[in-house]
C-alpha cells in the first residue's frame, strides 16, 4: 500500500474566492497531478474551508522543497494551516492496552495483513498478560505496571513518556483502562485516539453496557475519538451502532459490542493513517 | 388485518417451573389453537418471566368468560399479572401534536393503508394549522390552545383530558411540543407512547438536532417510548439511526432525523397495537 | 431550496494532468467561488475522470455565456464532456404510475414539502385510481389508459410521447406495471429513473417478493436505476435492503419492502435533481 | 458456555391443536423447566410447525432415556420429526480452507476466546500455506493436496472423507475453493456450512467482487448457507451487507466484503452450533 511519489496535503483556512484555483495551479506548475481532492466548507458563505488533495509528482522527495515553498506562499496569502504528507511514510503508532485483546488484535491483525497502512512500534500495557500475544506478531510489549502510593500514576506516565515521545506519531488506546492524565496528554507530542464503549455522548464514563441494559437501549454502539483534556468529550472521528433486544444480557451486550469496537477502531485509525481527518474544534471532517 | 376469533394473551410473573405447561394446557382444553408464542426469561434462573400467546378459538367472544375463569385460577396460583386482548378490536388511539406534521402524516398514512391495525379517533392539537391535512383523512381534529397566565396549561390539560377519558385505549405524542405535567399522565387512564428526536438516553431534552452537529456526532437517531413523569426517560420501545456526516447542517440533521422518527414511531405503535411490547422497570420487553 | 446565482458544473473526460487547475482558473478569472468540487479518478492512471463543482457567481444569468464559452475552450483542449445546470431552475418530471400508490405519494410528499427540489408536472397512468390523490396534491393526473388489440401498448405509447416530448425534464416510473418498449425509451427525449422491487442484480423480472421468500434471503432489497432498453439492467443510482426472518410471509415482505423502495427512488431523485449523477457505462457516479 | 443438565429439543411436524401443550406437558412431567421456547408455523392454518425448547433438568444424563421414551409417543401421535441436543456436548467442527485466511481466522479467535462454543478438530486444506496459523491455536492442520490427473479430485475427497466420517459433527467451507462433489456431500455424513462472498441469489459462482463492481451495485454481501449438491443453491442461513461507493475498486470491495464474510459466516456457524436452525426446504428457519 505505502505509494511512492504520492503526498497528502492537507489546508484549512477561511472560507474565501480562489482557494482551490489557487492550490491547484501551485500544484499544476510544479508538475504535480491531482488523483483526488475532497473539500468542505461549513457554510456557504464565511464558514471555514477544508482541502484533502493527493497528488502524484515524480521525484517527490527531491521537488518537495520547491513544492513546499510555493505552498507557503499561497498559505500566506490565505492564511492557511497546511501540512503535506508523504503516502510512502508509514505513521509510527503505539498501542496501549490493560487486558481486553479484541480491539488490539483487530488492528495488528489489519496490520498484519497490510490493511492498515501503519507501523506498530511498540504496544504499553500497565498488565503483563498480552505479551505473548503481541510478540507472536513481531511487536515489541512494554510492561509498564502501576504501583502503589499516591505517586504511582505520575511515575507510570513519567516512564511511558520517556519510552513514547519523539518515537511515535500516534498513540492509541485500545481499551486502555486507566484515565491519562491532562498532562500527560499535552505532553505526549501526538495525537491520541481512544475507543469508547458506547454510543457517545450516551453513556458516558463507566460500564456502560450495564447502564445501556439498565435503561433498556435498543442499539449499543463505539466511539473513536481523539482523546482530550475532558474525558469522553474529544473530537469524534467514527461510531457504529447494532441493534440489540430484551433477550440479550449485560455480558451479551459487552460481546456484541466488543464486534463494533473492533471496527469502529480499527476505521478511525486507518482514516487517520491515510491523513482523512482534520479537527475543527469538538468535531472532525472526514476527507 | 382485524382478526376475528383470535386473542392475545399476556402473562407476566416471576419465573418458576410449568408455567408454559399450565398454560398451553388451560388453552388446549378451551380448544384454543396456539397460533405463536413467545416467552422471555430475564434470568436463566429466579427471574422474571414474560410470555405472549397468540390463540385461535372459534366462537372466541361466547367461549370468552369461562377461558378467563380457568386462566385467572392459573394466574392465582403462579401469582401472574395477565391481560386477554380481542385481536378482532382495534385500539382507538388519539395523536397529540403541534406544528410538525411528517410523524403525523405517516401514522395516518400507514392506517389508512391498512399497515397500522388502530383507529384514530381524534387528533389534538395546540396549534390550528393542521387541521386541513387530519380531516382529509377523514379524522377529528380538536385544536385546544393554550392560553395566556399562570393556569393556562393546567386550565389546557383539563380540557383534553375531559376529550380523552374513557374514550381512548393510547395517546400517540407525534412531536408535541409541550411538556405534559405529572397529574395529566396519572389521570389520562391510558398509556402514552412519545416520539423523542434522539437516540436516548443522548441529547435529552430540547434542540438535540443542533447539540449533535455541535458535538460531531456520525450517526443520529430517535427513540420512541412511554412517557412517564421523567421527562425522556420512559421505557424505550424502539429505537434507530441514521449515518451522517461532517458535510450536513443542524438543518439537513433534523431532515434526516425526520425520516428516522416517522419509522421508529410506526413501529413502536404497531407494536404496541399488537400487543407486542411489556414495560419490564425502567425497560420493555418485545415479543 | 432554489439557489440563485447557483450553478453545478459536471464534467467527464480521459483522466489527464492539470484539468482540476484548469478548471478552477476558468471559474475563478470568471469570478466564480466554488461552493463544493468532488471528483473521481476510475484508476490512479489511465482511466476516467468526473468532476462535478457547485459555484456561486454574482449575476450568473447575464454572466453564462461568457463562461460557457470559456469552458468550451478547455473541453476542446482536455476531450471533455461538461454541462452547467442552473441550480435555481428545477427539473419538470413526469411520474408514472399504475395502481400502487406508495411511492408516488412519497415524492408528491416530499416534494410538497421542499424535500425534493423538482416540479412535478404530470402524473401519469394506465389506470384511473389514483386521480384524486394526486390532484390533492395541486398536481395534473392524466389517465391514458391501454385498449385492447395488438397495437394497444403502441398507441398508449404514442399517447404517452404527445405529451410528454418537450415537456419534461424527467420520467420517474414509481411502480409502474408496463414495460416500455425500446422505441419509446430512445423517442422519450429525456432519462427515466424506474424503482425495481428487489436488490439487484437479485431477482430481475417479476414478482420478487415471492421469489425472495421462496429462496429463503434474510434481506430485502430495492434498487432505483436509469431504465435502459435492457430490462432491470440499467445503470444503478441507489440501494437498499432490511432485514427480514423466516417469520414474514411474502405479503409481510411486501410491506416492508414498499418502505425500502420509497426511501431508495426518493433518494435517486434527489440525487438526480441535485445533478449528483454521472452514467459511466452500466455503472453511475455519484458525486 | 457449555451448560451442564441443559438440552435443546427441536420438533417439525404438520401444523395442528395442541402440539405446545403436549410438549410442555411431557417436558413438564419429567421435571424440566423450560428456560426458553421458540416457535413457527408456516402458515395460520395447514403449514409446517418448528418448536426448539431449551430446558434444564437436573441429572439430565440419568434421566434422559425416560425423557427420549415420553417425546418418541407424542412425536408419533403428531407426526414430529425431532431431536434432543445436550448442550455440554460441543459439536466437532472440520474447517476447509484453501487460502484466503480471514474467515478461518476469525472462527479459530472465536472459539478460543469462548464466542462460539464448538470444538475445531482439524483444519483440511488442499494448500499448505496456513498450516502455521491454524497450529498456533493448537488445532491439527491436515494437507490434502490436490493431485494431476483425471482422478486428482475423487482421490482428494477420499482421503478427506476417510478422515471426516465418524469424526466431525459439522464442516464449514471457510473460503474453500474446490467444489464438493454431489457424492462427496451424500457420504459425508455431517451438514456442510459455505460462506458465499455475494448476497445470493446475486452473483452465483465464480469472482462476484468483479462482477459487482461491473454491475455497479451500491451494496456488497455475503451468505452463509448450507452446501447441497446444487452449488450456491442450499439453504440460507445467513447474510448480510455493507454499502459501498462508485469510488471503491474491486479489490476494495473484496477486502470490504471480507469483513461481511467474517462476521456472517460466525454467526450461521454460532446459531448452527446453538441448534437455532432448522431447514425447511430451500429455506431455513432460526429459532
Amino acid at each position: 500500500m505505502p505509494q511512492t511519489d504520492t503526498a497528502r496535503l492537507l489546508i484549512a483556512c477561511d472560507d474565501q474566492p480562489g482557494i482551490v484555483a489557487a492550490v491547484a495551479g501551485v500544484l499544476a506548475s510544479h508538475g504535480a497531478n491531482i488523483i483526488s481532492l475532497d473539500q468542505h466548507s461549513t457554510d456557504e458563505v464565511g464558514g471555514r474551508f477544508f482541502q484533502r488533495t493527493v497528488i502524484h509528482l515524480d521525484g517527490l522527495a527531491a521537488k518537495r522543497p520547491a513544492l513546499e515553498a510555493s505552498i507557503s506562499e499561497i498559505a500566506a496569502r490565505f492564511g492557511m494551516e497546511w501540512s503535506l504528507h508523504d503516502a510512502a511514510k508509514r505513521k509510527r503508532v503505539a498501542i496501549f492496552v490493560s487486558k481486553y485483546d479484541h480491539c488490539l488484535l483487530e488492528l495488528l491483525w489489519r496490520t498484519q495483513r497490510g490493511q492498515l497502512d501503519i507501523d506498530v512500534t511498540m504496544v504499553v500495557s500497565n498488565h503483563p498478560d498480552l505479551a505473548e500475544s503481541v510478540r507472536s506478531f513481531g511487536v515489541p510489549f512494554v510492561h509498564i505496571p502501576r504501583g502503589e502510593g499516591p505517586d504511582a500514576k505520575a511515575e507510570m506516565e513519567r516512564r511511558q513518556l520517556e519510552l513514547l515521545q519523539g518515537n511515535v506519531d500516534l498513540v492509541v488506546l485500545a481499551r486502555y483502562m486507566q484515565i491519562l492524565s491532562d498532562d500527560f496528554i499535552a505532553r505526549i507530542g501526538a495525537p491520541v485516539i481512544n475507543i469508547h464503549h458506547s454510543f457517545l455522548p450516551a453513556f458516558i464514563g463507566a460500564n456502560p453496557y450495564a447502564r445501556a441494559k439498565e435503561r433498556g437501549v435498543k442499539l449499543i454502539g463505539a466511539t473513536a475519538h481523539y482523546a482530550t483534556a475532558d474525558l469522553d468529550e474529544g473530537p469524534i472521528i467514527e461510531q457504529d451502532v447494532t441493534r440489540v433486544t430484551h433477550a440479550e444480557s449485560a455480558a451479551e451486550l459487552q460481546r456484541r459490542g466488543a464486534d463494533v469496537e473492533r471496527s469502529v477502531l480499527a476505521r478511525a485509525v486507518r482514516w487517520h493513517a491515510e491523513d482523512r481527518v482534520i479537527v475543527h474544534g469538538r468535531s472532525t471532517v472526514i476527507l
